[in-house]
C-alpha cells in the first residue's frame, strides 16, 4: 500500500492506494492550523500499512531533495504555515519514505505517467485557479534549479483598454494579478462561475493566458501543455486560447503540432480535479529513505 | 584529439583539441554556400586523427536525438542553408561520432562544465547579439521538448513612450524584435557600440532584457545566469539589468540568491567570446555513434 496528500490552501485531500494505484480509501481534511491538520491525515493513514508516502502542496516549498530543510513551507502567505515540516509528522509516525513536491509538479507527474503526457518526454502542467502555478516534467523529472518555478508570476502585456490594477501583492499585474479566480471576482465583483460566457472578461483573461503560454512554449517547448483549475473548467475558453496562441507564435515554430488547431497540444486534465491526488500517488512510488 | 565547430551564419570556427580540452590548432572559414563551407571544415579536420566532433549550430535545427533528420539545419532564413545536413560530411569523412546542438546550448555546457555554472546543477546561457538566443541546462543536459527552445522570441512589455515598431519578422517587438544588434541599428542609425554609454536606448534595452530574465528566472529558476553575444561586451549595461531584475520580481524568492546585487548571478561568460567553440568541445566528448 501507499498513500498520497494533496495539501492545498483550502484542503489537504488523502487517499492510500494498493500498488496498482487503485485508490482504495480517501478523506478530506480542511486546511486549518497544521497542529490539527497533520495529526488528523497521520491518523486517517494509521489504519493502514503504507511503505511509501507522496506529499503534493501547496507553496513556496523547500523541494531540493539535498536541502536541510526539504520538505518545509517557506515564506507563504497562509498564516501558520510558515516553515512547517510537512514530512516529519508522517516519517516520526510510520518510519516510512516520504517524497514532496509541488501540486502542480504531482499533478504534472501524474499527467506524464498516467494521462495526456504518456508516452511523451515532456509536459508542461499548469493550474488556473485561487493562485497560478505550473509544473514542467521532463524525461520524468520536475524540472527544478534553485527552487521549483514559480511560472504564475510572469510578466505579460496588459491590454491598453485593461485599467485593471491588478491582484498579486509582489507585481500586480503579473499573469496570476490579471486571471487568477481573486483577480476576476476582484475585477467582476463575482466569481468567473457566475460570468456568461459572453462576458468580455473572458476576452481579456484569454489573451493573457494565452501571452503566457506563448512564453512557455518558447522556453521550455513541452509536447503537451496540460491546464487544469477552476479556470479549466471554462470549457468554452480553450479553442480561444488555442486559437490567441497560434497567432502569438504567428507560424514561427514550423513543427507537425502547430499545423494542427492545437486541440491535442492544449489540453484538460485526463484526471480533471484528480490530477494532483493521482499525481502524489506517483510521487509516493518514488519515495526514498 | 577531438574536434569542434561554431557554425555560426557569419563564420564557422573550426579547433581540434587534445583530450585535456587544450586547443591545439584552430581556424575561421567564413559561411558562404554549405557546399563550400562544409567541404572547408572537412579539409581542416583531415589534418588530425579527431575521433569525435561536436558541433554548436546557429539554428533552427533538428537536435532531437532520435529523429530521422537529427543534426539538420530547418527553417533558417538563410540563403541555401535550409536543409543541410551537418553531420553527414564528417561522418562521411572521418567514420566517427558526430554531435550537434544549438550554439547556446554547446556554450551552456561549456559554462556548465567549465565555467560559472561549475558546480551548479542549472545554468541558462543567453546571447543577444545578431539574434538572441538561450539554452537552459539542467544536470548537465540541454533542455529540449518538441525541439529546442527559442526564448528570444518571448512577449515583453514595450514602454509606453517606446514607439519602435520592432525588428522581428514574427513577432515585431518581442525580446529580440526589440534588443537584438539589428533592432538597435534599425532604432538608431548606428550601431550599439558606437552610442554613448548614456543614450537613452539602453534604458530601453536593459528594462527589455530585465524583463526577459525576470520571466526566464521565475519559469527555468536558474542557479546561474550567464548573458554573451554583443551586447554583453557592453559592461556598463550588467549593473542596471542586476537591478531592475530585483525591481521587477520585487522580493519574490525568498533565497540568499536575491539577498546580494546579482553581480554573482547575472554574469559575463568564464570565456567570453570563446564559450561557443568550447562548449562544442563537451559536445564532441558526449557524441556516441
Amino acid at each position: 500500500m501507499i498513500g498520497a496528500i494533496e495539501a492545498g490552501g483550502t484542503k489537504f485531500v488523502c487517499a492510500v492506494a494498493d500498488d496498482s494505484m487503485n485508490i482504495v480509501d480517501r478523506c478530506t481534511i480542511p486546511t486549518t492550523k497544521p497542529e490539527e491538520t497533520l495529526p488528523k491525515c497521520v491518523e486517517f493513514f494509521s489504519a493502514y500499512a503504507i511503505e511509501r508516502l507522496g506529499i503534493g502542496a501547496f507553496g513556496p516549498l523547500d523541494v531540493i531533495d539535498n536541502s536541510n530543510t526539504y520538505g518545509t513551507i517557506l515564506n507563504t502567505p497562509k498564516k501558520g504555515w510558515k516553515n512547517i515540516d510537512l514530512i516529519s509528522p508522517f516519517k516520526d509516525a510510520f518510519q516510512i519514505p516520504v517524497k514532496v513536491d509541488t501540486d502542480v509538479n504531482a499533478a504534472g507527474l501524474g499527467e506524464y505517467y498516467d494521462g495526456h503526457g504518456k508516452g511523451k518526454s515532456s509536459v508542461l502542467y499548469i493550474t488556473i485557479g485561487t493562485g497560478v502555478g505550473a509544473g514542467y516534467i521532463l524525461d520524468g523529472k520536475p524540472l527544478k534549479g534553485f527552487s521549483h518555478p514559480e511560472m504564475g508570476h510572469i510578466l505579460i502585456r496588459q491590454r491598453k483598454e485593461d485599467t485593471f490594477e491588478g491582484n498579486c501583492p509582489f507585481h500586480n499585474t503579473c499573469l496570476e494579478g490579471l486571471v487568477s479566480g481573486p483577480a476576476i471576482k476582484k475585477r467582476c465583483g463575482v466569481e468567473g462561475k457566475d460570468l456568461g460566457k459572453d462576458h468580455e472578461v473572458w476576452g481579456l483573461v484569454t489573451d493573457y493566458i494565452a501571452q503566457a503560454l506563448t512564453n512557455y512554449i518558447l522556453i521550455l517547448v513541452p509536447e503537451v501543455i496540460i491546464i487544469g483549475g477552476g479556470v479549466s473548467q471554462q470549457e468554452h475558453l480553450f479553442p480561444i486560447i488555442r486559437k490567441k496562441v497560434k497567432t502569438y507564435l504567428n507560424g514561427y515554430f514550423d513543427h507537425p503540432i502547430f499545423q494542427t488547431d492545437l486541440e491535442d497540444y492544449i489540453v484538460y486534465p485526463k484526471h480533471g480535479q484528480n490530477a494532483g491526488l493521482l499525481g502524489s500517488l506517483f510521487l509516493a512510488k518514488e519515495a526514498k529513505n
